[in-house]
């Protein structure tokens, strides 16, 4: 087996980001970036580079505020209902429209509204003026030589037009930082290449491009190179001889085709490789000929936390800008999460607002799920000092939305469906300020959250082994003492999924015990599970003798994805997840599936927006089209609460 | 004189609205825009127009999660310390690295530290691992026709990335509103135009460019037009045949040439004209040919209003997109507030946290300061139903700024020195993270607002009459039960400005009382004031004598402003004033200008970083160049607190 890179030491986030950026420093490599001038009126967002101050003031002549006449004010004095004063156009007074400079000798502008006409050129007025009434004087918005804006500032649009007004067309503002984005690995392909296994997309770079921009930067995102050392060398050598900052995306792990760190080594100065983290530790920190490199680890959640964590605070550096942080709020966890001693997690977390407080709620941890940055409205650290966190201890939750976003998002934890995903798509669009946030941990899961006060509904399909009924005699099992309503999604059909063609000749639950049939389940307490473990009892089947009994999977779609991958022969599932992989599906059963919804929360405005969702024609069209699906009680109130 | 619009009804800001949109509503104004395709590399922060389900799943094979041997876990069960198992390259384990596709037959990966190599292409293992062990099975992050994103969505860097990997290249996005922006008015000038009184730069323009763009629009300045009716017709309906809306810029009051109203009407329907809000009175509401065209008044600071109220709404509607809201604060407002019983006002405050409580300051309230945008933290809205807020009222702050800017911001309420920019700027300049926010009320409104609590430090120079000592006595007298520290910002010059060359021939204070000399005053409480004073009351002159004595300014910059515009011939200031505004200066006696700090703010970790300005050698040499400074005391602790 080939030579391997290890990491030198594993030293925390503080650790590392105090070696890197005092190396960085030492080096020269945390400059600001140079200026260049730009036109105002294109310099939205940029930042200045030197102070801008008023050239000329604003206004620059006496001007008048108001419609009206110019008069000099002592003509005015004395004037009364009893002795009003009479004024000639041309002579003592002047018509004058807002903006308007002052003609020479006048300090005073009396309203339009407050001025009688009597023909002739001459008007009548009843009151006298003060001099300088209604006039803006000059310098009132500014005076030459003013402060505008001081340097280090993101230019705002009002910013733009106090510029103008002060007499500049153009500003110093700095340079974006320029930022190279190399891809590294033999296995990536770019985007719309037919793929083969092992192939993998190159799309994290599109990620840190994006991220790059928000930033302020300007990202540049270079040819993949594979993993051939002298290739990635030479690209990074180039690369930090035109960039500010270069990324290097991969092979920043101690894997066998790992060059980043040792392409940083034989370049220039590595800080820093491997750091304490989770998600992220592969990151490898340095620079090159003054410049920061930065070996961005491959799975996309590390990637996203090493660009937050160490790119974010080089680019707003370089930029003169303060590094924004995040909103926080207080949140209890809805889950009990392990973690390890002396390594700081970076839990990704959905948060609702229940009642007055905030709960999250854990996703996935896998550092190669992208989508629990995409669902995740926050992120919690889990200290190196801390083995986990108890469920419903309280957390600090750095926020990836605005406050007001979770306020807005209704929470649905439970068994997992498709339509749930179109419910969600349902409710932004005719709703842009709701969101309908689902977590998908099975329908006992999902009761269990309600009982917790963790979710604003549920979705469940329990069948009842005694009634025969569904949902009903669970909810008053475990939520007795609550008033809970029960709303229909839909009816939906179960079955067994298997490959296309069903080559293994499956024909029903009997064959699972076969000895050439590997099976994958559902886990405890999905309703899927439970109508499983029922028809056994019924067929008298051990589910022992089920070979994959005990592999368990957490929704429908990873169900057929096993079947679909060839983990296993057969898996029970809905029809929809059937036809999302291409596999036969053999039915064995209709079952309901019910939102549960507290009736505190029911009146809830954004909860009677689903409702009104669910029961559009246009809702239910959909979820039938889908295939397996009964609408005939959408949205219905379910009786016998 | 020429005839006028006249404003038919003044429907309060919600009565505007509801009547606006739903007759947009109605006239099929408020559509959602269209939408195109774009390549997802592209797509940053656009709105998706259609929710993308993923095409494929991510990993579309199952991968290895880990660097390591795969095996089929079968193979290793019974392995133990006691009982190794050996395995043998190629027959029973494969060198993979993460992402790898697991070879056929294999079913977990052990990683590579657990392998230990016996050469010949064989290892040893001591415990066994059960199946799909540190593989990324097919579907992990997401499975195919899973929600990645919904509509009405605006994508972020994460989301690109998310929608690569599940097989897209391209997405479809709602097209940016197109908005025109129409500057109309004979008297503006372009950026750069050498000006004449009555000239307005045409600055209005950017700023409402800028907004559009931040909400996520595509705006389109057209050149500007002059008030001629046909003319800004013609241009109104070329506009609304191509954007998706028209704003029309100035000409929206009810002035002489304004002619926006009588446009809109004849071209479409004039909705609304005038509302009782300020600033921003003028606005027009209407549409044309089903485009929403909105006249924006021509004073920036009811032209900023009137985008927020009205415009903002139209263009995140027509993406899809919820209004987003401002973060609020409660605060404690520092100074009573006048305002008009059915009017509601939009008073710009500076924002500072004192404490534990915000304080809120009215800025100027005028509707032509643009500056007083530039400079706000937050916006307070003074109800139709109020008289006004008294001082130490509580009021909503809708914040302009992030609250940890705000929390950053050190304030400074007292007189004003030139230096104070100066000091500003070289504190973000150093400090990008600490905001220095000076507001100009005067030495003796520095003093009141330390005694309110409403400042970190006040900027005061006053002398005592009796014993003839800066400050001190002022300190003692005023807020003598607190523990206040005095540091010096300068000894500064102060005289007589008037006009280059000295038409005049104003020799010293004992000309202000000639009869062909009109002066201009500083506020009662200002520093130069009470100097003045002094300096009156030595010469034993009776202030009743000096004409223009009652005409008062707030800063010295306003002062010489008044004097280089002819509004008087002579106030009293510092020099950097009269240079600023190119004017003659006569020297009349030197003052201390020192900064009051409460010891309780002594110690803040921002305040001793404004101190560390106030001594480096930089700070003091560019204050030196203004000219009528001396340094020898900047920034040293004043004894005798």
């Amino acid at each position: 087996m080939k030579e391997r890179e290890v990491y030198l030491d594993n030293p925390t986030l503080k650790e590392a980001l105090d070696r890197f950026f005092e190396e960085l420093e030492d080096a020269g490599a945390l400059k600001l970036v140079e200026s260049e001038i730009v036109d105002v009126r294109e310099a939205l967002g940029r930042v200045t580079a030197e102070p801008v101050f008023a050239r000329i003031s604003s206004p620059h002549y006496n001007a008048a505020a108001m419609d009206g006449i110019a008069v000099s004010a002592k003509d005015t004095f004395g004037a009364s209902e009893k002795n009003p004063v009479r004024l000639k156009e041309g002579v003592s007074f002047w018509p004058v429209d807002t903006g308007d400079p002052l003609p020479p000798g006048c300090d005073a502008v009396i309203m339009i509204e407050e001025v009688h006409p009597l023909g002739n050129g001459e008007v009548e007025i009843v009151s006298p003026c003060s001099p300088w009434d209604n006039v803006r004087g000059i310098g009132e918005d500014m005076a030459a030589t003013e402060l505008v804006v001081p340097e280090n500032h993101r230019l705002r649009p009002q910013d733009l037009s106090a510029i103008l007004a002060a007499g500049h067309t153009a500003v110093r503002v700095r340079k974006k930082p320029k930022v190279a984005i190399i891809p590294t690995g033999t296995e990536l392909v770019n985007p719309g290449t037919p793929l083969k296994p092992g192939d993998i997309i190159e799309s994290n770079s599109a990620m840190l491009a994006g991220l790059v921009e928000e930033w302020g930067g300007k990202a540049v995102v270079l040819e993949k190179v594979k993993d051939d050392f002298e290739l990635i060398k030479q690209k990074v050598q180039t690369a930090a001889s035109s960039a500010d900052v270069v990324l290097i995306n991969a092979g920043s792990s101690a894997g066998t085709e790992d060059y980043t760190s040792s392409c940083i080594k034989a370049l220039g100065k590595l800080s820093v490789h491997g750091v304490a983290i989770k998600p992220g530790k592969p990151v490898a920190l340095g620079y090159i000929a003054g410049k920061p490199v930065i070996g961005i680890p491959g799975y996309p959640v590390s990637a996203y936390l090493a660009m937050e964590l160490f790119v974010k605070p080089i680019l707003y550096r370089m930029q003169g800008l303060p590094v924004p942080k995040r909103e926080k709020v207080r949140a209890r966890l809805s889950r009990r999460v392990v973690s390890s001693i002396g390594t700081l997690e970076f839990l990704r977390v959905k948060v609702g607002k229940m009642g007055g407080e905030f709960i999250a709620s854990p996703l996935s941890r896998g550092a190669g799920v992208i989508m629990s940055v995409v669902r995740a409205d926050g992120l919690v650290r889990i200290p190196e000092s801390k083995e986990g966190i108890e469920a419903g201890e309280e957390v600090e939750v750095e926020l990836l939305k605005s406050k007001e976003e979770i306020e807005n998002t209704v929470l649905m934890i439970g068994s997992h469906d498709v339509t749930i995903d179109i419910l969600a798509n349902e409710l932004k669009r005719h709703y842009p300020e709701i969101t309908l946030s689902s977590a998908h941990v099975g329908s006992m899961g999902g009761i269990i959250a309600l009982k917790r006060g963790e979710t604003h509904m549920a979705g469940i399909h329990l069948l009842d082994p005694e009634t025969g009924e569904y949902n009903v005699p669970y909810i008053k099992k475990y939520l007795g003492d609550r008033r809970i309503l029960l709303v229909n999604l839909a009816y939906r059909q179960q079955g067994l999924m298997v490959k296309k063609g069903n080559p293994k000749g499956i024909r029903g639950i009997e064959d699972l015990v076969r000895e050439d049939v590997t099976f994958v389940n559902r886990q405890k307490g999905a309703g899927t599970r439970i109508l499983l473990d029922l028809k056994l009892k019924e067929l008298s089947i051990d589910p022992e003798r089920i070979k994959g009994y005990g592999k368990e999977e957490y929704t429908h779609l990873a169900v057929a994805a096993a079947v679909a991958g060839g983990g296993a022969d057969v898996g029970m599932g809905i029809m929809a997840a059937a036809k999302a992989f291409d596999l036969d599906f053999i039915p064995v059963g209709q079952e309901r599936y019910d939102i549960a919804i507290p009736e505190e929360f029911f009146h809830m405005d954004s909860i009677q927006k689903i409702l009104k969702i669910l029961r559009s024609e246009e809702f239910k069209k959909k979820i039938e089209a889908l295939g397996g699906y009964n609408t005939s009680m959408t949205g219905e109130l379910i009786g016998g609460d």
